[in-house]
């Protein structure tokens, strides 16, 4: 059986996760609308195969070509989660989290079952207490959300919503308790190869406007919200006494998706959280898949260092779980 | 023809610049005030000759010896733009750029032309909409600037610079729409030997006050105003979907400088923007030729390994140029 | 006589102090609390023997095996300043500091005497004036600090702190003045078998709430406070200009240390700084020992490259120094 080529959706992380294919011997195909294929033309080391996704057709081809597609958040968020969850293409990931992960209800019952620690939250806006944050469903990058303590304003807000059809019913927005704290996404990779959970690293995203605003004084605010459309992130690096903490709440997430949604996760996740003046983790949302904030190691992760010896990035490291899992004949325990 | 050495004026990006330089096997000559000499010793891995800045002659020495100068922010500040321009040596980057930069409407101009998107500008104070950040001429790096939306306040700001002889006349000051979003500082290399562009990466300033006040709440923050003073930088590594809008933004700057100041920018460049809420980034200014927020990434970009196959400070990029086009017998291409 | 093995405390510091003495060939002992070990057991990188904290016959046993402490945060605040000034087990590091560092008055008295720009401090509430930080005794992490510029809500927190146990008396609370602008952590590496002082990096505090309220609009923000709990680190790289600056204000707290506590500082040290819009850094605490800000360059720092012409992380450099001092004999500079 001949190596797997790879298959990347443009944006998001397809450079490290074509960059690590391609040191990996992988063969790379990356698709996606045709003006969003230019930038790969652009950099000497990213070799592969461009195409324009034509819709399930292409996904069929590659499948066809003996390709495997790598769950990345431009895959989901611009195949959609039925392409995703319906398409005959070989996965690397638990395609079956993409479902899970859509629906604001199943999110939080997952991480409620995994026993993690998250905010309150709320069914209506008439049980609402304190700084909550309201949510639109699916993965819109922070757009559209509200921050408010006033249920007068989250009714106005919720009713915009359903006019104007970003949602279909007011049962899909979700009143989330604002827990404040510093944000922390903490980056992991569940190997099945190694059988091992592997911590790679940590971002901050970098919010318009919620980190525009906070340069500015009150006086020249004026009536400026925040909101919170990711444009970037940074790196950063938690106390090494949280690690362990961070660890077992990625240990635990795993546990609960081997129970809930068989075989488990495989490869990258994200848990993403804020830490509270009394230095603990509340998870406000998870991310089943590979985040952009693993872009802030373009470079490598010294994390991954801990257990490899060398700075990796996560591209890298999927393809490295690919190609040991194709060495091995264990290709079946990393695709869904 | 010997391998020229290269002048670097202490301070800014000089350590990165002489670094480079050392490893491609050019000489290095760092020059500036005696007591800013002084650091230059300090650490082993810079050697070169050190040179008290006695005014014009030293850069008549440097060419009379065969030297080049580096376009650099520390250059252009303390030698003044008029020194740099008016010089016999010659200087690796586009000399004639730093007359636009120095005069906000021509700096302005040029990004009109190259088609970028900038934000509103008002030709005086009561034309003025909106919250608007009113900006002293040259490269101040922040100090003294107003945010405000009161035409009073902007009035008597103005007034007062005028007063203390900060600039000549009103007509200097310049009142430009303030956007809010993220700001992102994208940085270039256009490589005349390799015939195109590179992008090097990204940076966001650290600056007192803005980034001291943020974490005061209002009501400690009493009636301090926000100020723009650079500190120092971050790394921030931008969503995968802007790249491709950063690189063609450069492109177009590249154009346009060789439209209206050829032969156009050689070497390093800065586009400074603000991405809005709607993922789209806004010009507010340009640098033509290195930034200080390329020391985020002393130890070597990883957006210049899509490139290089190898991280390089942008430092080491200047002196691969210089060291190419010698080789190629080329260098006329990269001097002004 | 044998290479000594080093022992390092849980947590803080101890992922790169481990790594570096793996990689320099040093024995590598980590103790603490039996909870706090297992974190270390997750990395493959990580080898050495673990050993459970027992109070003062583990430090005896370390040091009856010919092992040396590593002065470090973790140490200091969980053994207690006063377990580490009598433990008969050698420490790498100026342990005599410890005293002064838990101690404001000799703390500032130090800043002072090393001729280091401080901000003025109040010796009581009535001295007040403008806006102040009042602070807790000991290495806290930023806990229940208090920004205000009211007598009465100085007073009224400082009343708290006695009932509540958290100081004795009232003149073991500190009033300084608040200044505003970057807060820079610049980090230091005193080589006695070298005999010169290396910067080794920079970064700034990631903390709950200050960098959590920030990013809310004062609507949102409601009756919240600032508060100062330290949860990550980020990096960060000042402008140049200001590097000579750092390192005259580091000579200075050496010679200081030397001075007044002889034989003076050993290995790293942070003097944390905030730097004001006129480009001033201000010292409004110092750190005689790693911080854990130096996580920050976790895969190596570019500013220990000019000495060293590769990155370390400080762990690595703390091990060099133990490596050298060894080989050459001169164990007894480096350890107090």
């Amino acid at each position: 059986m001949r190596v797997p080529s790879v298959a990347i959706y443009t944006g998001h992380t397809a450079l490290q996760i074509a960059l690590g294919c391609i040191e990996e011997g992988l063969g790379v195909i990356i698709f996606g609308p045709k003006e969003r294929l230019r930038l790969y033309t652009r950099f000497p080391a990213i070799r592969g195969r461009l195409e324009e996704y034509r819709g399930e057709e292409t996904l069929e081809k590659i499948s066809s070509e003996g390709g495997v597609l790598v769950l990345s958040g431009g895959a989901i968020e611009y195949l959609t989660p039925r392409v995703v969850m319906s398409a005959r293409v070989p996965v690397f990931g638990l395609r079956e989290l993409t479902r899970w992960e859509a629906d604001w209800f199943l999110k939080t019952r997952l991480l409620q079952d995994a026993g993690l620690p998250v905010p309150r939250y709320f069914r209506g806006i008439d049980e609402v207490e304190g700084l909550v944050i309201a949510k639109l469903p699916g993965a819109k990058g922070g757009r559209g959300y509200l921050v408010s303590s006033s249920r007068s304003e989250l009714e106005r807000w919720a009713e915009k919503q359903v006019e104007s059809g970003a949602v279909e019913s007011i049962d899909q927005l979700f009143f989330q308790e604002y827990v404040v704290g510093t944000t922390m996404y903490a980056h992991y990779f569940q190997s099945p190869v190694m059988d091992r959970l592997e911590l790679t690293g940590f971002d901050v995203r970098y919010e318009a406007n919620a980190d525009g605003i906070r340069r500015l004084s009150p006086r020249s605010l004026g009536n400026l919200r925040e909101s919170f459309v990711v444009t970037g992130n940074f790196q950063v690096y938690p106390r090494e006494r949280l690690l362990e903490d961070f660890i077992e709440m990625g240990e635990r997430f795993v546990e609960a998706t081997g129970r809930l949604i068989p075989p488990g996760i495989v490869g990258p996740f994200c848990l993403e959280t804020v830490v509270t003046e009394d230095l603990k983790p509340v998870i406000f949302e998870f991310s089943g898949r590979i985040v952009a904030g693993t872009n802030v190691y373009l470079g490598g992760s010294p994390y991954l260092s801990l257990y490899w010896g060398r700075p990796l990035t996560v591209g890298r490291r999927i393809a490295m779980e690919l190609r040991m899992a194709w060495e091995q004949g264990r290709l079946g325990e990393v695709l869904t």
